[in-house]
């Protein structure tokens, strides 16, 4: 079944953006009364269309929260060119990140004007809103204003930065050290990897350089990499 | 250093393809002498380009082989849009895929006419071929001719399908259950899933339905998420 996001209720009615109507109507081409789900604050509602003169999604009933041990999954990442950064964000929502941190990087060849971020974030926001609904998560992933690297010496958490200088101490050995995490933080460089300065900074704020293996991955590939594997390390 | 694939030797030079020369003149516009990987019968040697009227390859050294267990990693996926295929070749490249499988599944929209097919096999070569220079392999995935389910049942070695219907058997159990295989076969069914016919007679065939979990993927995100999986097994 479809589900959209809504940040609105009225009584036993949701509104949804002009985005998600559009959809519904034009692009689902959905019938009076058929059904979605609309999530509302992490509650998931089954509701139905009613078509007039304007849509309404009526509630018919909430479903049933599916309680799961939610770990914070926080990824940093460089700018990139867009199709790059597009890609990651939809893959990662797909694979369960719950933030995602873009980071000015030595070697990330991508400089975003401040005149041009809004524009930016909208788009990235979107695009993690609809794999979120693709992906029946109930909740969208936060996509933060671009940092620095100096912003990411108050985070907490397991942290580790993937690196192709590290050979001793792979991925494998570093999720063996750290099990049950409440929090694990991802650092992923740019094409080219972190300068040597960077990755000596990360280490100083208590991140770990870990390697991802012999194989060379593309940087988008890296956080696909990585997110399907802590997937798995949670299958029960 | 970029790495190239020759097919063809002669005594100290290898010949390139007409792609390949002309990345190596146009794209990345090397100077004479310049260095270049190739790959011969699985075989790395340091070369150095001689630019003239025409470019020479000529080799200064055979690169000591880098010895790994191989094993053999077949994906087998239905006919899917331009992109989604496209995509999928790379990354499972990128990725350690040995052999991919196109096949004819019952809820793929894609048809292939046969008449079309020798062009597609062209595009999905190259793709794997650039993919696999870009990360470095010393052999380039197989790609076979589209084959049918049925083709599918003298397959040798450990055998599943992503199946969105099971859910006892997930991949943690089913990767703890097999563990130091030869060859590993994973089925991946189109947008809408298999039939339940068709994953019956997979089941007929010797192959196990397996559960990646409770995360909706979209079908091209699934070969990444199970190869990526595969990889981090094999770290050690």
């Amino acid at each position: 079944m479809q589900r959209y996001f809504s940040k609105e209720k009225n009584g036993q009615e949701f509104q949804l953006s002009g985005d998600d109507l559009y959809h519904i109507t034009r692009v689902m081409r959905m019938k009076d009364h058929e059904e979605i789900e609309v999530v509302y604050e992490e509650q998931v509602f089954l509701c139905e269309i009613r078509l007039g003169e304007d849509v309404k999604v009526v509630i018919k009933t909430i479903l049933p929260k599916v309680e799961k041990r939610e770990q914070e999954i926080v990824l940093v990442i460089p700018l990139l060119k867009e199709q790059k950064m597009d890609y990651i964000l939809q893959k990662a929502t797909e694979l369960g990140v719950t933030k995602i941190i873009p980071v000015v990087m030595e070697r990330s060849i991508i400089r975003l004007e401040p005149s041009k971020e809004n524009k930016k974030m909208e788009r990235w926001t979107k695009i993690c809103k609809e794999a979120s609904e693709q992906s029946k998560r109930v909740k969208i992933p936060i996509i933060t204003e671009v940092k620095h690297f100096s912003d990411l010496a108050c985070m907490e958490g397991v942290k580790f930065v993937c690196s192709t200088r590290e050979k001793e101490n792979n991925l494998k050995k570093f999720v063996e050290k750290h099990q049950n995490y409440g929090t694990i933080i991802i650092v992923v460089g740019p094409e080219g990897g972190l300068s040597e300065k960077e990755e000596k900074e990360l280490i100083k704020m208590g991140f770990e350089c870990v390697s991802l293996g012999e194989r060379i991955m593309r940087v988008e590939t890296v956080p696909l990499f990585v997110l399907s594997i802590l997937n798995f390390l949670n299958m029960e």
